[in-house]
């Protein structure tokens, strides 16, 4: 079955300035850069890598509402809304696949505000601080999630 | 004045998958057929009643706004924006007209933070923990505040 | 199995003042009035309902704890003590069937202290704000429960 | 530099009712009133003033993303978002120029609730509690600001 | 009219005890003394001053329920329920003549729990570290009040 | 002195329940089994054990207000009131011979608002999550109490 | 001793305003009017009543701290300083004699900030809520409680 | 009226130093050129504005009790105390007419306890983070505003 | 099979300071007495039990550990540490037959920090206030929860 | 230069009562006692020792503005202000040299709103619990850290 | 410098049973098995990985003083110690190298008291709820954080 | 009695890093240089002082308990622990003499939870702040409190 090879990666708000707005902290890779990257390392595993990224909350939910049906596993980045949004976290419980969540920089020493993350309640592992590399973390571990159920 | 008799049904994030995930939990009825018995019972009462979803906040708001012109109440389950949105709460505000809260769990026996809800503030009246049935009973209801103000 | 049929109609403190006092704010009905409209109701449904009302926590106890042998379901409007009785809810916890929480104004409209009720974490479902129409939706939607599991 | 004399004002959920409901409390200026007067005000003072608003907001995160392309400053009323949107406030960041939020009504004598603002973190300045007037004081400063710069 | 002349005094949970055990404290002076005084007080001014006691927070509703027909003011020490009792305060909110709550020690230097009153949240007045000279106080005030009031 | 070898047990609200209702979580004693238990093991001892249970705030309260004149200690389980009634601590506080306090559940793996007692503020020593056992050790610590005293 | 029959009524911040602003809230008696009754109040029962004012809370600090060598016993209204001043608190425990806290509104029944008073917590006796009266129940309280000390 | 064109400018602890210390944090204005920039200022609108700082708390309750005779808007900046004073509060709330709050620093980026403000529950509109050009902005607001009710 | 007779009794930091500092409030035995008293009552009950201290949390850890190995059970005492360490919680966790938890004092009667512990979360029972004496309790109450097991 | 020895010793409100009240608990030396003390200790170590006292906050707020020109470091005990006075610490932080915060009694050990300091903030070093020998530790090691910087 | 490629992985308390307790919940990996995989993964790599694993606090502390001197970069999961161990934080501080944080599950899901660690506010990245694979991650990410150093 | 003239100094966990790390922050003087200067300190005033360090908690814990045997003061800067351990506190408080909590940073200026200290609860004074300068007055201030004391 082709369809549980297939992973989605979706970025929520903001994340679509990566490597445009202050290299120095985010880096200088762009977002398509990233999503390049771990397609090609998903191809390599014989993965199917699907990338998407909004700043809607409305449309995340969306997307995770539909990747049920195509996708055997979320890695997910929320941004500012992994913090606030419950919408966002009903949608992933619906979800029974693995999920991941990841966030580029650590966001426990960031503000009080940045420490609880409603994603964090749903995902079966969180990965922080990596900058991109996290996502290739992700890439690598929901692999091995996957590997194991299968 | 038939405009008085329209009745709006919102539902909120993720709503729109009732009866097709978890039915053990939710219940097997889609919300088309809940909808479609909402539209029934209301036709029974001489009431018009239009059903709308979506699980974008800034969609639901506008919906609310224009619900002023069209239609004599609304009965809105926000899902996961009932407990973070208080600008769906303000959109409410602005509509002066009986408003009935929805939901389908018994929120109180769930996390803390489903605990509070912004929309509570606003309306008339709550109803939760019924399943379905909660529709059923905030249709009857709103009928009934709606003919006591006329 | 005519005990199935009965339902118990619970009254806390202060509600032996219906519409004896400030009518202006909670109606000119009594809790007579409201009490033989439930029965009535309850006759047209082919259910019996039985009503009672104290003011004492103690006393509610013993109704409720009785109600185990005699009642197929409690509607319960505990009024102030709703909010301070863990007893209460745990007499309703010993309680195996329907439970329907009622309040006849928007309690979360009003002072923090009435945001948390004990009586919803043991109840079926909470219907807040319809004044006295909220028990008839109460009885309905009990019966409605309790159809259900028979 | 044509461009640096661009001011993005933006106005967040709820504003385009401005003016069409509850004149006693927002006055009877509607929205697109206010606007033009910007407008006429930016002029006068040599200022491309440019209006926006949306109800949500991922489109409002989209709008300050290319604010930066094309503004030399934001005026911004996020409405309800401004106490819950995390995601508003990290789009702002990314905005590197000056940044002035504008309550028409005084945030602080209301709920508290709307006491805490996460635009506040990230503006240069604030000002609340002065109606429409807030805006053209937005105006007026924000040019100041603007001509310390250059 | 001769009702308008009748006050009640209630006395909460364990204040039956006073003078009975650690007369140090509360001093030795029985609440019968107390309540003695309070009448011959009254007596002296033309007002009639009934005096009960009851541990029951039901039985105490009751008194302040009944007290509405008969008392034109109460004066009351809810002694421990003063703390935690919704219910009383709702039927203290019913009663709409004067209202004195008294304690014998103040509660302000004990401990955290015994600070804040639900009965002060109704009382026109409070007076509480006066020992048994509070409810004399109480009398002297509750006349001047009804005086005002007639 | 016969009277300095009287010991009172006393049970709150629903512990006359115990063994009638959910015997796999409480049990199968009923309370008199666990009382005639008690008193064996008092007679035993040359104790006389004396029993009560009420599910009245106030009759608890008048019964340990009655206990200072004929027992030398009490045992007590307020069980839901432990955790509200200031007022009967304030009768335990008057009685100024040795209290034990006894759960039967181990309070604090439960609920948050059942680890703070008021009784636990008064009593000697307490005794949790030992079933029926717990009166056993309490009556057998309040025996060793009361032979150290005397 | 002359001294010992010396009492210091003290006023603080914005007290000066009494009678000359919203007389439907606080009365249109003016501070000199009430002080004026004290003085005439403390004569008739041979006690000399010294009255001061302040907005200073500097200025109250060192009349407090000058009446323990002139004055048998201290009134006081703090006004806003009494929820903020540990100062003030510090300065009333020096003065080893009677105090008695007075406040013309009903404090409990006020903003949450008014709620907690440190003067409170050195104060013998606490008043609130009965306007102007409420100075002269603190003088004849006062006096009794320097009759029992003498 | 010539009265009605008066405006008071208030400052208050530690704004006296303005421009004295650390001039590229606070500017390199003194408290003077600012107060002689808004005098003129005024002037050019037919404005008496009269200037005054204290660093004294009760000093700056005296000169708003006083403002209400004499001038017909206040416009203040109370450094510190605007988190900590209630007493300042209250004088402002007896003065019943425009109260504009400024603070040259944007006190929501600065610690926690600078979050809160008293001054900003009764004033009409607060100005924050615009330095100097923050009291510029209060005049022509408070003209403004006089001008409404004139 | 002997190794289900073995019962280790472990003791945290400071209780082998028993009965050699302030007897007047921890009593004059030594920890050994009170080690060979249980000894003893264990043997007429035909368990044998260990004893053993520690001041190190480390240790305390391993000797929990190792306890599954060859005790049936464990009375545990954690000093201060019981309100602190989540990692000997842990290791208790880990340990799958009875645990007690011992007090010497009440400590819900001294201050807070000492109110919540963690040892109580995943005890079965604890006991305290008691002195010495609660190790008894405990000795009798394991052999109870041990005998109802096998 | 003479100025950068000079080093100013402040004392705050209710420290003028030193040795004149409660002797057991502060001692019975007098302020001047304790300044003179300070001043020779000063003396011989070739340092101008300025003493003042105020219980005003406001002239505190000048005196340590006025600092700055004629001392090179500052000894505060800002008593009950310490807990209070933003604007105290506010004119501090403008002092750019040395500060050393004193407290005569162990603040830790007292209520908990002493346990806070705002002045704590921003001093050098705090000092508290060694009563009058507090100020000269606080001499001996201001001197120090000035003659590090010089 | 072969010193640089030296990476230390430091389990703390409780660790060392891994897969000895509970596999269903673990795994059935031993620790060891854990630590030779990550060393054999380390040799493929170039990299010198060394095991540690203590239940002592302490212990812990100084493995990690000692590894700035002998390792480039620390892996550590620190048990339960990670959500109440200042001192562990305080020791990770003063090591300026690469430092990742594990948990094999999502602390995120558990119990409140572990979600907040005091390891993540000094590592660089965290990864937690992926089970032993999360060593695996860690080795991975900081080979990948001392390439880029180096 | 030579034993009253020994003081012993202990140092908490990671403080034997100092002047081997970050010597810009805390000095280049090693834990050793300190120790020993203070030896001397305390020789040229008659007292043996001895110094331990321990990065163990139950070290320290043993390390106070043994000190009430050898010697007449502690000086105590428990590091990390000092927010953490009362197990710490409590070997301190068995301790009866002069006790004084020394920090080489000013705490109160850090994170949060660095700013109570269950140390400060039971030591006689705290010096906070002044660098090892801090230990030498510990030793001063010391040997008063044992003078006044002998």
């Amino acid at each position: 079955m082709n369809k549980l090879n297939n992973i989605l990666v979706i970025n929520g708000p903001n994340l679509n300035l990566l490597g445009k707005r202050e290299p120095n902290i985010y880096g200088n890779k762009k977002l398509e850069d990233i999503e390049n990257n771990l397609i090609k390392l998903g191809k390599n595993n014989l993965y199917d890598i699907d990338c998407v990224q909004s700043n809607y909350e409305g449309k995340l939910i969306e997307i995770i509402q539909n990747a049920s049906r195509f996708h055997s596993g979320i890695i997910i980045n929320a941004g500012g809304y992994s913090h606030t949004s419950i919408a966002l976290m009903d949608a992933l419980k619906f979800f029974n696949k693995p999920i991941i969540e990841v966030h580029m920089s650590n966001i426990y020493r960031r503000e009080n505000f940045r420490h609880e993350s409603y994603i964090s309640k749903v995902a079966n592992g969180c990965i922080c601080g990596f900058g991109d590399l996290g996502y290739e973390l992700a890439v690598y571990s929901i692999i091995k999630l996957l590997e194991e159920i299968n």
